[in-house]
């Protein structure tokens, strides 16, 4: 054929709306196979499609009745199959989505709004266990994922921190994860090494979601994110598709961002600005892969001239954590998107978010305080929104997401009108 | 006018029977610049009350029908309302009731029996999340909490010592605050720095019980010792009103004294003795409170004088963590409460409390353990208080007091008749 | 009499299916004295009994219809009582049973394999409140009694470690016991030192599990492992009476063996077979213990010779936490149980125990991971049998055994079909 191997599997994947594991489903491969389809021609492990392959995928691209029958589309099944890995019901990353699929599970976060606003409540989890692990502290995530677990009527063990004294003694992560499936029915896992989760993941056939690994992914963070960017468009009547999306700060370690930009690529259009000091640029892989779908990509080490223009400012914390020894020379408080500058260059409509916990003390680098009072700043809206988009994962993975509706009852207690001080009327928890 | 604003005003607050919230939000001005109103005249902060305001409160104190509209009265709307603070629904501080609505509350606690002592459940609360932060630990309190909030049928997210990662991150406990409001229905905070879980409870609307504080308050600790007192008097055909408590230890750095001393004194005619080691007598400040509302205030070094005619002796413990470098020399094994010295100077219906932990190791100077088998040591009635108290103040600050006499159901366990080795009929769970 | 008292009343109490606390309540002594009497003559603490007592408890062996009325049987209450410590509803100790109550206990075990293999859920125990006290980590057997108590509908509070600062402050476990027995309707409590738990027990009447107590009991895992054994006889068409169980590795400290050895000899004519390195032999009393009733003990240091002809091969891992400075020069890794000396030793139907965690390590001397696909190894399925046991404890010593039956509904979510990678039909989740 004309173009690589690589370039015309892509194509293919990306015209029928599919993942890999459900392109390699579909037409009857392994998905490991697959995986060595897509590599560079020169490395090792590069193999050449068989021939049947490649007409195969060559007649359903051609053909109109063939594409429909082989695409992604609401009617395939159930959400948790098509968004599966490894045939699982697991959300490991956000490379599991379509654009499809993931406003279809921002319609069941939809639907999730009036328990998340306390005006209804749901048992629809009842009696259902989950086991939220955490074996690297993270209070607020842990915290989150447990509340919209209860909201849907289930019941949270919890860990904290390496109490796992087994794993001290020896114990694999096989067989950690093996014997806490007999015990839970969901499993949330965070671990500060990168991989580890799917490690967990693949010792069991219990849905598991991702809340973190390390300098790997955190898809719960990410969907939240682009959730509160189409809620956010919605109010103010904008459209994702074309919009200029400014992120800013450490992008080389920040996964948060590295993660969203993967799941704003799905839309069309788009621009993103990166601005970061030098030497923590976002990495070559990710700005090839938002490139490559034909969203205009620029980089800057100037935040005033970065955030011209923004739809979206996305401001990190830099993650001291994770790295050491590097020059950061460049990364001082001119780098901090605070109220003055955001005025000088940014509009009315612009949005400011942030992945949270934000430095709240003097001098720090990535979000201001005087903006707490301006309705652009949508971090408490962004984390609120963790609460109905984490109910949603798990009522997907778990197969309850056709019973919410009904099972809705009106709360019994009386509510607060509005849980955060200075919220207004347009960003209040209704 | 003849008398000072100070005394005018605060006259008019007590024969109106409100708290300084209420009395600010009814006439209609701040409560800081209420606060300013009374300060004594002196200081730097204080201001002269406004003309208008003097002559509106003339008014309503020397005419009887705006008396009757003006104060506080169990037809005055919900209980919550009326012990707000900063129009919240919060308890941070013994400050906010009046005799009347901490008796309102225990109301509401009676109600509870039946669950606490294992007869009925409840539901009232289902679907309720609560955030149980505890930045200290204090494990039969974040207990007492999370088994309180369980038994309304509430769920219970717990998080323990500054696992809060993001706060050691430079995160303010505004944002900390605001992001977990997003998550649980209600708080419950403890912290070891006084002052800062009123800075949590302004970075939220929604329902804040405080925890503890550091050397500040412990509100639920002083409403379960008060509504333990009334509970046991009631058995013994006693007042309150004219009552004599003696209060002996630590009265100087005990934080629990102090809030119960202010809670007794909204009753009449008390007499107080507080017997402390030289150099832990309760604060001046205190001591003047108690006096200027017409109580009898003792204080002495002698335990055995100070115990003489005491209808209740409250017990506490050194917080040998919250001081240092002082002289305790005069703070013997001689300050122990024990059988001998109750025998020696107590009748048969004396009530010994403590707020416990207390030291049960040989030379411990608080409370002995051979009072374990005496029908006087209220310890045990006292801490298993600490659940219907605490279901009160959720089901107050949630507003569902008035749903849970409906929502009870018989048990379907076998509870025990009892739940003490050493209790006996008049003391038991029931 | 011609034989010992000693021995005339063990021979009464063997005869009568009764447990020492059982057989002192039904003649009407104290426990107490009862022990006396059974101590070796020599002793100081001995005690002759009184007359009375030899002559009623011969009649009742000498005569048939006493027998019948004394003697244990399923007839005779709630199994909660006849399995009672010290007149409570505690586990303790695996002495508590007989081999009729083990086997009652398990018949609710199996009642509740349903909610286990996640088909069906009850709420049964819905507003009763688990205090889950580890005041050592294990984060597995934490989890596993939580999950238990929230799948019959329970909530749980836990703790972790000793962040009971209370007993820093020297409070005694007696007032720790009872201060928590207000709040919970039940206790677990894992405490590193022996005994401990026995008195945390002491000082309440609400039902405690013990839940480990160092080098003391674990009496849950115990029960969990018979459990196992009898449902994979059960499968395989075996009889437990007469069956070979070999127990290798550290014998001397690992308390689970010591706990099942003891269940083990309720049944007929076992022979159990100990492969331990030198110096880590089975104690003395316990090998007493298991020849007095009629098995056959055979001890080894060879592996090999060992596991011939085995119907159980449990193996456990050194405890190295429990002991220091002992020669375990001759612990090596020729004592792993692994594929190759299973195969060479043992036959297509025995079953490959380990209490776990198991060292994966490379030269780990416990249970290889090479066994893991072998249809033999059944330590998942071990481990899952927590639940239901564990399920089976609470309700019965909440006495609501009887009414799980009928609570039973169908769960609302999708399970999976099984949870393990490597379950294959026969030993998944059903």
């Amino acid at each position: 054929m004309a173009i690589s191997q690589q370039v015309f599997l892509r194509d293919a994947m990306r015209r029928l709306n599919l993942t890999r594991d459900v392109f390699a489903a579909r037409i009857g491969v392994k998905r490991r196979a697959l995986d060595t389809w897509l590599l560079p021609e020169g490395s090792q492990e590069a193999r050449a499609m068989p021939e049947v392959v490649s007409r195969f995928v060559t007649e359903i691209v051609e053909n109109s009745a063939l594409m429909e029958k082989y695409a992604q589309s609401a009617q395939s099944g159930p959400l948790r199959d098509r968004i599966a890995t490894n045939n699982k019901h697991q959300l490991l990353s956000v490379d599991q989505f379509t654009r499809e699929s993931v406003e279809e599970l921002f319609r069941v976060a939809d639907l999730m709004q009036p328990i998340a606003r306390r005006r209804k409540v749901s048992r629809v989890l009842e009696g259902a266990v989950l086991g939220n692990l955490f074996f690297e502290a993270s209070t607020r995530t842990r915290v989150s994922f447990g509340a919209a677990f209860c909201r849907l009527g289930g019941s949270v063990c919890d860990t904290t921190g390496f109490t796992f004294s087994s794993m001290a003694k020896g114990e694999s992560i096989y067989d950690t994860s093996r014997v806490m499936s007999g015990y839970v029915d969901a499993m949330v896992i965070r671990h500060p090494e990168k991989g580890s989760v799917a490690e967990f993941a693949a010792a069991t056939n219990i849905p598991v979601v991702n809340g973190g690994d390390g300098a790997g992914e955190h898809p719960s963070q990410a969907l939240l994110d682009l959730y509160t960017i189409l809620t956010e468009f919605s109010r103010l009547g904008k459209l994702l598709d074309g919009a200029h999306i400014v992120m800013a700060g450490d992008l080389k370690y920040g996964r948060t961002v590295h993660s969203l930009i993967k799941l704003l690529s799905l839309y069309r259009g788009m621009k993103f600005t990166l601005v970061s000091p030098p030497g923590l640029e976002m990495p070559e892989y990710l700005l090839d892969q938002a490139s490559r779908n034909g969203h205009v990509v620029e980089q800057t080490h100037d935040l005033a001239a970065g955030l011209k223009g923004a739809d979206v400012v996305y401001a990190t914390r830099v993650q001291k954590e994770r790295f050491s020894g590097e020059n950061l020379e460049g990364y001082t408080a001119d780098f901090q998107v605070n109220k003055a500058i955001v005025d000088a260059c940014c509009g009315p409509d612009t949005i400011v978010m942030h992945p949270l916990p934000r430095d709240s003390r003097e001098g720090a680098n990535d979000l201001g305080t005087d903006l707490n009072h301006d309705p652009r700043l949508a971090i408490f809206r962004q984390t609120d929104n963790g609460i109905p988009v984490r109910m949603a994962i798990f009522a997907v993975l778990m197969g309850v997401e056709g019973l919410v509706q009904h099972s809705l009852r009106d709360v019994t207690w009386s509510p607060p009108s509005h849980i955060g001080p200075d919220d207004s009327v347009f960003h209040g928890i209704d």
